[in-house]
């Protein structure tokens, strides 16, 4: 039952793979509970759009687009090596991998010590709509997804296929991102790198044939870290966001009375445990709405801090020597100035933040020589190694500062 | 002072056209105006995006993807015809042709009898930020913008720029419409269509080496129309959002006591006239927290075509012979069953809704013959002399209802 | 033996189609033959790319191209409807449907009555290493495979896949044309045309959910024909070789004496049967070198037609109002002047060489609706139904001469 | 007169820029030069299309596609640098730097001892159509485009637009070849590459924020060196021509008789000066013509040579440690089987076929950092300086032989 058909099967049109085929009903009924549906009120890229303005795709589409690629994964590459149990959890895994995604996760997580994985897995295991569907087809259904997503799963295949170096996840959200901002440095030649992949010892691995496509692949994620993801303009959308939800948090501590009903952050706020549909309520709509709402408030702070967020009024930056100098002024600002703290922050960008290509040693791409050995690929391609090399020793430190305090900060230097 | 170059260029990256590029101090400041960011949160599209899950953009984009183009025709085929002035004054009413565009913009105008165009003249006209900054430049900008997309201004060059059947908005929302949908249909060679484009008589026109060019835009056009804009599934959203609205409108006017404070929607049910800084409060974010919190009302109607909007939930629809069948059949669940009539209603698609092309007569396409005449597109090309009949001859009738009478309408049929 | 497979599969990059794959065994050995090879030497458009530049692309890569889209067909629609020696001798039929084509088909057959349809029958069927091939594999295939090409196999499954309205070979040239002269008016979708095709009553058939697919690629065959296949500048060009090798002709027979020897070319000139292998030896390059050495001969016509081809001084055109008018032209020419008949030419394109829609009457592509039955898509589309109608009354008639007639025509009219 | 406009501007279709834009009627007049249009019967990558059967265009197509990025740089980069005049030089140079290419250059020179490069100069100087349209707009001009060519002429941003590490040239091949072959690794952002080209102190240089868009061209380069340029299978194509070749030579040395005339190839075996009307004779064609001739031919290396190159028979290869063991190979072979050399080969590519990047060091590619310093890309990316030196320390040494030694191969290791 678990491999139910469709009666028709559904094609959703994609701007990145053209066509995403839906043939089993458990995957129709996933994307159209509410908690998924949801993924559509969350970009994908935060406040990229911010300064990449066409990338204005949510995490709904990226989702499907997993999907689509776990499922030609199966079929094209691992038809000899999964059965079709296991094929049907990787898609449902590939489908659901970041539905416990919220709205701008990266600062909202780090204010509200909420964290998105752990969401993932009680999203799949707790009484929610997505639990139901996927119990309605099988009872252990919802444990084995999520222990792939946890990287647990017996079948170790799965969890690659899911959660590694070249999963599908990062190939779509290269891909997805790169066409979304317009910009062709993060494309890679997907089809050349499907047809490179094979299956040896139950592992994922990649014919030296193609190892210029992972080349290619690696360069590309390279060129998106610090062009896009990490580009200092979005980083100070993220800043002014982080200040306006730890001034809320702070407010609520100090038991300030908002003008309106924050209802469905009030969960976030408080001390208990989040119940998973409260998690669920929020999205960026609601997120903004309340956001909206402090604009007319009376602590001038969160009032300032609202008003930057929404009308885009961005921090500006200065590069500094090192981390250390910036903690310095943090400190000096902390001690001397209370309040103007709210509008400045240090950022630090670094290899640890590019911590993907350290991965590679740790968890490893692993080539298929011509002569049928197994090596990684950091130990076949000079290139790799040089790209990841170069990449460690690049570093960034930041000062963001409020547009007011310019002239402040000129006399400074 | 109007012609303020920046200090240095901006280039906006962009899915569609690739780069946008930003000269002018005057357009820079428009975009930073807290009004002109409002459009990142107005999908371009409305509810398409719960079809075609990628067409996910906004009209910000597409608001700059206008003022590129019409920057490309005053660079590339105007030259010689338009000053500077009226070329700054053609690059502004581009740039803000749509801004006065709300949430869901064709339901919400029939609910609650706003009109985008007249906000577009008022936020020009009015005092807001956008107008502020015109004003900063010259005192007369905001008339003669205002005049443009409102087709008086007395350079009608510039009003066929922005406002005729081969237009810079028309030419961007298709070429995006089509890129972030992913049907390749509503595409066309826009570098071969601005080739061809000349100005004669102080007229557009385009010589008649162009015509398959024109052949291909009108074809693309109609593929947009059939497939993606009235696709019955995007109908049936929109026929949801347009029950729903009415529904909080005749709660309200009976008094019913909202649990949550609808603060930015009362000015739209008020019967006061409308100020622009309420209008400019309301956004896609702003209506769906409100739909959120109508999921948790008492009245069950409300509650439930929140829900159905919400999650997804999609009215069903069944092909009607002809529009009185369907008024027939509303008539008659509304004289018997007044609640139920919540829950269905009729849409009916045809060569009305397709005025684009019966604009040809009125309007005329004109093409610049090899023997130095003008002519009419339609007389010149077979093809879309053939288009536009066949169009004409096309609609469809649909009776949209809630799932939960899918047995009734069984039965009934 | 026949579906042997390759020891490690074959990918030949594609700028088409990306990647087009060999697995069978019998695929490789027929493009290894010198027959196949030779294709590599015949260009798929003749003179076009002397208006189209980019449009370089041979006949080889068009048939490598048809073979990838049949092997698509059948692996992605046909697979309950064909068995696998059916299935390769499908492929084989793709692969090979042109394989009888010479250099400049067109004029060249009009000269010296060469027919390549026949010539593709007698490649497979007689002594050459096509033959060889298919018949190491089985000796039944070169007969199976003639008779697919010549729409006599038993099965009209697979004579509709290589001939028909919407066939593989029409969707591969439609879309190598047009990628290659770099025009995008001939583009459609391929992706959603396959996945609108199903097989019906062992017929070819399409979905009517994809009938707009069909509505554009019937446009996208409309706008190749007029724009790029009938450019009068490239039927300039094939005027030019139609006179140069009647040229040939005509003083072969009056036994002129060439200063070089002509040898691959007389098998044409000589009245006896022309073998196999002597119509194998033809190709561009050695017509090539035949016309450079004319550009040395004595004979002023055949010098001056031959540096008109070779250095692409091109004859001149006017229109004519109809056929009646050029004929009346070239008699007056023929019989006052009759060396200046060389360089003087009428040109006439109507429908009957767009004769491809007219067959959509007498060979059907069929739409299978979704109440499940079968109707003619000319009946179903409106849109179909107008373009054939404007192609049909479509009609061009010029009258091409050589350029030192100039004045002479200028006096003329 | 130099920079009189054309009638009508002329647009020529291309599959890689899309539209090719003629103005200067001087750009009409060398295009339509016999000399120019032999360039499209010598493919721009040899025999590369035996591999990448797509990659069929000509030098032809190139020569336009540098021609036409040139232009683009003169108008949007060098607008204020460059006076009409050099803009004209520059143009011509363009279009003109690769007029003296022969078939398949490499193999052909290296047999031969032309020179390609002075062959270019002789065409432009000496008494050829292209010489006498030049001469007929300007005496000098001949010269001068001479001297841009050769790098010595004295505006050296003329040079360097044409000639150095980031040419119009190179960007025009590198998307060309790319695009054509089908694989995606070749292409880069030509937009962003030319807008973050800028003139400082009469030098192109690039700003510091498009090091990333440089960094994808250097990689574009390298991969496209290595998947194709250097091909294991167009080395065999390339090392067949060349023993084919080589055997003509020796052939013609000893008196040979050769059956055909072949006379287009003689002045080149000849010891004389090579005119240059007879440089200008030979293309594919011709010397395909006379491969087909010695197919018949009684030498059995020549006739067994020319089946290998025309039918596509490659030869096979081995991979060698290093260049030492080759050379050994080679010396005892002909030491002992002195016939048997004409059908084995060494092929080394190293670091110094790969040149380009090493040149990095002495011609540099110059960043305008955000300081407004100077300084070498090589200096200012980590990447590049990482590829560069992987670059250096990959190189290839393999055996070529003919497939009818495989055994003795076989049996050898």
């Amino acid at each position: 039952m678990l491999n139910k058909m469709m009666n028709e099967t559904k094609v959703i049109r994609d701007n990145v793979h053209g066509n995403i085929i839906i043939k089993y009903q458990i995957i129709w009924d996933l994307i159209n509970t509410d908690v998924f549906q949801r993924l559509r009120r969350v970009h994908q890229l935060g406040g990229t759009f911010m300064v990449f303005s066409s990338a204005e795709h949510s995490r709904f589409t990226h989702s499907l687009g997993v999907y689509s690629i776990v499922d030609r994964i199966i079929n094209e590459v691992m038809t000899d090596n999964l059965n079709e149990y296991d094929g049907i959890v990787g898609l449902c895994a590939g489908l659901l991998h970041d539905i416990g995604h919220g709205p701008y996760s990266h600062a909202f997580e780090d204010v509200f010590k909420t964290d998105h994985e752990e969401m993932t897995r009680r999203i799949i295991l707790e009484d929610t709509s997505v639990n139901q569907v996927l119990r309605s087809y099988d009872e252990n259904l919802p444990l084995a997804i999520a222990q792939v997503i946890n990287k647990e799963y017996h079948n170790k295949l799965l969890v690659q296929l899911i959660s590694s170096q070249v999963d599908a996840d990062r190939m779509d959200y290269l891909l997805r991102d790169a066409t979304n901002a317009g910009v062709s440095y993060g494309l890679f030649d997907l089809e050349r790198l499907l047809r490179s992949m094979v299956v040896v010892d139950n592992r994922i691995a990649f014919k030296e044939s193609g190892v210029h496509v992972l080349e290619d692949y690696i360069f590309a994620r390279y060129h998106m870290y610090w062009q896009v993801y990490l580009h200092q303009t979005t980083r100070s959308y993220e800043i002014i966001l982080h200040k306006l939800l730890s001034r809320v948090k702070v407010l609520f501590a100090a038991s300030y009375q908002f003008k309106d009903d924050i209802r469905f952050l009030k969960p976030f706020l408080n001390k208990t445990t989040l119940a998973i549909k409260d998690y669920l309520n929020l999205d960026e709509s609601i997120l903004f709405y309340y956001f909206r709402c402090f604009m007319d408030e009376e602590d001038p702070i969160l009032k300032e801090l609202a008003r930057c967020f929404i009308n885009r009024v961005l921090f500006k930056q200065i590069d500094l020597d090192n981390i250390q100098q910036g903690l310095k002024i943090m400190n000096y600002i902390e001690d001397n100035f209370e309040k103007r703290a709210n509008y400045f922050d240090i950022s630090q960008v670094k290899s640890s933040l590019y911590n993907y290509y350290g991965e590679i040693n740790s968890q490893s791409i692993i080539i298929l020589t011509k002569n049928k050995e197994l090596k990684e690929l950091y130990n076949v391609s000079n290139l790799v190694n040089a790209i990841v090399k170069s990449a460690e020793e690049k570093q960034e430190v930041k000062l963001y500062f409020h547009q007011r305090y310019q002239s402040l900060i000129n006399e400074g230097s």
